[in-house]
């Protein structure tokens, strides 16, 4: 018998008996897998799904349960609250945020098709309340459908694209939709007919010549020959879990302390590379610390440790956090009056720092040199009370002076505060969820979608709530049908 | 007849005639490929060496001949310009300029072993001069030997390792000591019996089951199979030269638009991960504007398009330029005073963009907020007469007030001034020069050494000169020593 390996396909010609027999296998049940489990079902192909948890769930079961949808003039959540949304600027939007990573061709086949993507979803039963919840929020604390919920309304972003609202939350109350949008994705799945196999693992892909024909699983503690006739879809997520892997491929991580996921320890990754395909964009990751809760605390302003401010704020919290990480020094601070402070969130560990009657006394608790802080908040405040922020754009309505003392400075310290991260580099794969080989090629029975891939999110500066799952969900579609024709 | 790849290894049962036999087979005739084939030869091997141009160079040729030496104590010539150099500092600076992309091993192992090595290359005709030249150099414009060629005495290297010059260059008068370098080690080469063929391109790897046995090169625009029965050495270096590949893995490299090196294609990088290794860190790479020349320009601030500053300018001129190619709005500023201003090299691009008898002045020609450069420099000038820089830790003999009007901007835009580049990332490989899987195990008869592998110059922000000469010389000595056992 050959050697089983994450890292190299085992041989079809070694194999004696199948376990399972199936035309699609989909790996993971996150939303990428049951996504594509369920466009393979529904096109006719046989389709059993293996995870290796006991249940349906991934990082999506984690998620807010929030999509990223817009383009066509606009969703109906978008039209209703008066936001009109074209293709062109949707697919504007997605390009910038995957800045130098963007992939250009997911980015327009995405904004051409979100529309439909969305009337998809509501008829798999995914059900949203369809009104427009306002302001800075992170996930809807009530049931509300459509938040802000990316940088389209900030600079350099708005002078790019018209901004609109695309973060399109299922209807749920309070955070954490991600699960019941599993439990209706999991539902649709069983009801087509898909063969759910829980607490199975991959092991390896199985290949014949330089097709894949099929995957190993762990069950039991042995392992199980799944031939998949048409093809394996591997949705298995980042590898966020796995500290030898960001050692090697994401060593800026390091920085900080609270990785977010469930299993994803890169074993789609290293199967697809092992089958001949390509990972890339692996140093990128999404990163955030929730600053803007409560929401007046979005008012403030960021300085560095050198007293410097580096973004605008009204940028999305995640894109503000991800700037904060490349300071210098190990942390950064977040500025607030008195007509603006609340207490922080508990988990964000965010500490007070230093306080005063005068920014000049704030600068001296935290022994900045005279004449640092102090001047970036009297320049702020000054072109503030008239609408302006002349070195990063900031906008209203959270562009607001900070003039009213006392005054407070909380440390957002990469190591020690609530950072939450998680791993976007990934298989490269084509618009229909093909794993491409390292000149471009498909490799033959091989797809993936999700967070083992490099798709919408390319780019942690430019992340955005709801690209995840917009990428997981839209491209695991793609590959199901790919996988199942 | 199979298909002839970079990307895939060749069966050697397809071969029916070797066209050459040889024990070791190195690709490419840079610094790193004739160390690997010296030592190869000197150790007893038969040679070949094959070389897609007709002469030896590679980007070794056009460099300034300069590797970074030093530990043990310090070399003779650190020694006797008064500067000792144990081998922890030594390592340490390794270590930090490698940033969280250090391979802690690579660094361990040259700061343990480069004063043997500064006695290798002196003992294959590599002459030094043996002196010290002070200051800000780039490449001595005279014959001398030891320059400050890194961020070794400024903050926070200082801080945490006790500086020492290290720039060691080959005695040859003026720039481009790189070319006398690789006469010397070609010569070297030859002498051992080296069998140099030009003008053959590696066309793609020879695998005997999990064992790599040879190399495809084009000679005369036909195949041509080497049989290489000890192993395969690639020093072909970087991928600078090969847009699609920057693209992929590289995509921030397209804000410059001055790569540099020779051939630098990649294809060593493909043939090694083809043959199942790995790339690492591809996205990393090195750029210098040449921003401290004249020298008394080093005396200059840098500020971005906020009018902050962002870095100690202390640091070498490399990581000052890298940092800035991260500062938003695709420009810095260089701000000099007339008693530190000099006409700056045609070959800068940098062109003046504000003058004015006062800082202010300067702020208003560059369009920039009254209170933004102009308190930058009011700050930055009252603290550097004191000898203090309290921002960033700029130090002497640079940390200089400007004050001395008229003062001068000049900008260094990323897209139209010279901002030279290339790729750090490659395969990743062992101290001894051995590619590792995925895994990391060794892949039996391939080796690899110099800028197709990620090694001491990891981390364009830590990048020093002399760090790839460093790299390719003696890490080329490993791999041919390693493949020659």
């Amino acid at each position: 018998m050959a050697d089983i390996s994450l890292h190299k396909p085992y041989p079809a010609a070694e194999i004696e008996k199948w376990d399972f027999e199936t035309e699609v296998a989909v790996i993971g049940f996150g939303a990428a897998g049951a996504c594509a489990a369920i466009e393979a079902a529904d096109a006719g192909a046989k389709v059993k799904l293996f995870e290796r948890n006991s249940g349906s769930g991934g990082a999506s079961g984690l998620s807010g349960g929030e999509i990223y949808l817009g383009g066509n003039g606009g969703t109906d959540v978008q039209q209703a609250a008066g936001f009109s949304d074209s293709t062109e600027d949707f697919a504007a939007y997605l390009k910038m945020a995957g800045g130098p990573c963007a992939d250009d061709a997911k980015c327009d086949i995405y904004a051409d098709n979100a529309l439909d993507h969305f009337d998809w979803l509501k008829a798999q039963g995914v059900p949203y309340r369809g009104n427009f919840l306002s302001g800075k929020q992170i996930e809807p604390v009530d049931d509300s459908t459509l938040i802000w919920s990316g940088s389209e309304a900030a600079a350099p972003f708005c002078d790019n694209a018209k901004p609109a609202p695309r973060g399109h939350v299922i209807q749920h109350m309070g955070w954490g939709g991600g699960r019941p949008l599993m439990d209706i994705l999991e539902k649709r799945a069983r009801d087509l007919g898909v063969d759910v196999v829980a607490d199975a693992r991959a092991l390896a892909l199985i290949k014949d010549g330089e097709r894949v024909v099929g995957v190993i699983v762990n069950i039991d503690n042995k392992p199980h020959f799944v031939k998949a006739e048409k093809g394996v879809v591997l949705a298995t997520g980042g590898f966020v879990m796995n500290e030898d892997m960001r050692r090697k491929y994401c060593p800026e991580t390091f920085k900080l302390s609270d990785p977010i996921g469930d299993q994803d320890d890169g074993t789609g990754i290293n199967l697809g590379v092992g089958a001949g395909g390509e990972a890339i964009h692996m140093e990128q990751f999404f990163t955030t610390c929730p600053w803007t809760i409560p929401e007046p605390q979005a008012n403030g302003v960021f300085v560095n440790v050198q007293g410097q401010r580096f973004i605008n704020e009204d940028c999305y919290h995640g894109r503000v956090s991800r700037c904060a990480v490349d300071q210098p020094g190990g942390k950064v601070y977040l500025l607030l009056d008195s007509a603006h402070f609340s207490q922080a969130l508990d988990l964000a560990r965010t500490d007070i720092v230093g306080t005063g009657a005068t920014w000049e006394e704030v600068e001296g608790e935290l022994d900045m040199p005279t004449g640092t802080l102090s001047n970036t908040m009297a320049f702020y405040n000054k072109h503030a009370s008239e609408g302006q922020d002349p070195l990063f754009g900031k906008r209203e309505p959270i562009l607001k002076p900070l003039d009213q003392g006392p005054f407070v400075a909380l440390e957002l310290n990469f190591e020690t505060s609530y950072f939450s991260f998680f791993t976007l580099g990934g298989l490269k794969t084509s618009i229909n969820g093909e794993v491409l080989d390292r000149v471009g090629e498909p490799i033959q029975g091989l797809f993936a979608a999700g967070r083992c891939t490099s798709g919408l999110p390319a780019w942690g500066h430019g992340y955005s709530s709801g690209m995840s799952l917009a990428d997981c969900t839209f491209f695991g579609r793609q590959a199901g049908r790919k996988a199942a024709a």
